[in-house]
Formats: C-alpha cells, structure tokens, sequence
C-alpha cells in the first residue's frame, strides 16, 4: 500500500456480507507472519472465526458490537505462550515462559500481525475495524475460543468488504504526539493548541451535546472510559493473566 | 507497500548512515498516526533520538545492541496517558486513567502505530528493527527521555538506510498460529510436524552446537530467554508500571 493511500484510510464497520476466499484471507496470513516478532518464537495465535453461530456466541463478549456478526471474518489476535512451551518440553528444555514479560513480548507480537494484516487486508480493498473489547471480557471469548492456559486474547479485528465510505476520523497534530531527544511535558497553553481543532469540529460538538456534557473530554471521562467501568475490567484482565498463568 | 514486498520484508540491523530527512520522516509519522487507536484517544507518544549522545546514552538500556548507535533514527514508542488525562483536568472532567486497561490500551495503540510506521519506512526503502529490550530496562529508558507518569515504553524501534541484505529467516508454517474457529491444542506429533523444518535448518543447527546445548529450544530456555532473566525483568517491569501510576 502506498502511502498516500495509508493515509486515506479509516476503519470499517458496516461490511457488505460478500464472502473472503480462503486463498486470499491465507494471503493475508502468510503476509502478516513476515513481520517482525520477539526473538522469532512467533509467541501469537490467530483464532479465525467464520460461522456464524460462532460469531454470535461471541458477540456478547464484545458488548453485541455489529460489527462481529456483519462481519465476513473476525480474528481474535493471542498473546501465545502455550505452543512455544509444548515445543520446549518436547525437546529436553525448560521454559521459563510463565511470567508477565513474556505476556508483554506475546502481546507485542499478536499486535504487531493484528497491524501488518491490517494493512495487507486494506492493500486488498477490505475494511477493517478492531475491538478493544477483547481485552474487557477476555474470561468469555477464552471459554467461547477453547484456550487453554498461557493463550491470551488481546485484540479481535473485524474483516470484510466495506458497504460504507465514513467521514476519515480526525488525528491530533503530529507534535502532539512526536517529541524530540527528550519527552517534553504539556503546558497548559500546549493542551489548549493541541486540541484546539479536535474541540471545534462539529461532530465532537454534536457528541458533547448528545451526551447532556459540558466538555468533549468529559465524554470519554464519565461516558465512554468512566474510572468505575476502568477499573473493572482492569482488574478482570489481571485475572484472566494470573489464572492462564501469566503472572502469579 | 504490495503484498508481494511486504511478504519479502525482513528487519535490517546494519545502516549506511545516510541521514533521513525531517520531512520524510514526518511523512512516516503522519501516515502511522492514521492507524486505528483506542476511542480515537491516541494514548501513546514517540520519542524521536536523532542526537548521538542520546544514542549513546540510551544505549545500555538496551545492552549495548550496535543497532541503537547505528540506526540514523531510533524511535520510542510509549504508552501515554499523560496528554490525555493533562486535557481532561483542564476541561472540568474527572479521568479515570491510572490502571491497568488504561495501559494495555495505550500498549496497544503504541503498537499499532510503531507497526504502521514500520511498513510506511520499509515501503520508503528503510530498514527497521525492533528492539524488545524497552520494556526490560524501561526504568533506564524513562531516565534517559525524561518520561513523567503514565508515560511507559513498550517498543523502541531503530530505523536507517540498509547497509546490508540479511537471508531473511524462517517462519512457522500458518498452520502452526492459525485455529479455525476453536483452538485445537497442539498434539505431540503437531509440534514435531510443525517444528521440524525450523530445527533442520543449518543455521538453526549451528546455533545448537556454538550454544553447547542439545536441542533448538534449550537455546532459547537456557541463553536467550532464560526464566531467571524472564522473571528478573517481569518484576523490573510490573515495578515501573506501579511507580509510573498504572498499577496499584
């Protein structure tokens, strides 16, 4: 993908049903396996999801979000321990493979070919759409999925054709997010500039409104990633690491 | 990039030392800002070191590897919920961004923009690599950039112009990271099926024998990912996210 067209692009959530190949999605696979990984242990699993009853025996799981039954494909993207260490006891070896850094090095890993399939998919004029969800009620798509200890899932994409153009979602200023040498901490004056124009725009206004809010922050503060909900599912994920094994 | 090239792609450790330009470099950086993130938060920041005397100083955190010195650019990605929650207290809201789902959210945006810049560099001729070593001396590494609260990093990715052509090396065969719906656990004769092409491989078997060790696995569970070490860094790790707020 050139990239002019990297920059074009947005997700997609409204899919038009039409089916993806085995041959082009086992493209897209093989494409993604080339990027980079930790120390070439490949320490991810890719659970690839087609039917539909599976689809909707997920779909709670990530809030009945459409996206996961509209879509053609849903890959559920897994920090995997499990098959590098069934390997290693195989082969006269000790793994030490049940602790946090590993997770950290495995969900690198998954995430790193969750992004490069992405980008081979939209080279391909698919769409595609991740839900963050995967890490909420990661105890549920474990017990929907089969996986067993040392498997984690840490992000699910959704996959397909896309039946809408959105609006391309606004970015904050590239030195909003760019330091040079040293990390230089935000002024006051900084955070006005910096969001200046992400404020302005209509949309984020309509968003504020619909929501009875004051500011657009507070939208994502009391509304969409409220501190009760936060912790919650930050201490639901710490779980699920300690009872796959992950952290003691 | 094509599929065919991004199939073809491998991390490059040797630069000319060409330098890279500011606007290329920018245009990278806005193409990877275009990937998807967390609500369209953005919960992540890079740290750009072009200086050799940054180079040098942040070399040790990542036990002397010639790629930090060598690289025209090295570049830190970080989770950052600092911006964020710096915008949402000068705007009346309340954030509740100090745990853990926080981090694994921001980790995950970090990712997927440093995978997204590393496809735009290579569609542009450069070389990258990255470096896992961000998160075993991350407490070094936040020193050296001057990192406040609630900003970690996860990834540090070494960019320039490539000096050399590695081979590029092997993969598992996509049956070994993919599950169809459910996943099926890897039986003994599985993992010595998929296993078996990586272990005959000469390279692979001359790592073997320059190790002493008996097998491919205990390469990787006795001298490179050794459970002493794993653990050492897991806690080294799980203590900088603590002194760094995301964790209680």
């Amino acid at each position: 993908m050139s990239l002019r067209q990297m920059k074009k692009r947005r997700s997609i959530r409204q899919y038009t049903g039409q089916d993806i190949s085995d041959s082009l999605l086992n493209e897209l696979l093989e494409t993604a396996a080339r990027a980079s990984n930790t120390g070439n242990m490949q320490l991810y699993s890719v659970v690839i999801t087609r039917s539909r009853t599976n689809k909707e025996k997920m779909a709670p799981a990530h809030f009945n979000q459409p996206m996961v039954t509209a879509a053609s494909v849903v890959l559920t993207c897994c920090a995997d321990a499990n098959r590098f260490v069934k390997w290693a006891e195989q082969r006269k070896a000790r793994p030490g493979f049940d602790n946090f850094q590993i997770f950290i090095a495995a969900m690198i890993d998954a995430i790193i070919f969750a992004q490069a399939f992405c980008t081979a998919a939209e080279e391909k004029g698919l769409g595609i759409c991740y839900l963050g969800t995967a890490t909420y009620n990661a105890d549920k798509i474990i017990e929907a999925l089969s996986l067993p200890k040392l498997v984690v899932p840490v992000t699910t994409i959704t996959v397909g054709w896309p039946a809408d153009t959105p609006e391309q979602p606004e970015r904050l200023p590239l030195e909003a997010i760019i330091h040079h040498e040293t990390y230089t901490d935000y002024t006051s004056d900084d955070i006005n500039a910096l969001y200046k124009a992400k404020e302005e725009l209509s949309i984020n206004k309509r968003y504020v409104k619909e929501n009875n809010k004051e500011t657009l922050a507070q939208v994502f503060t009391d509304v969409r990633y409220a501190r009760a909900n936060n912790e919650y599912f930050s201490e639901a994920y710490l779980n699920v690491l300690k009872d796959r094994g992950f952290i003691d």
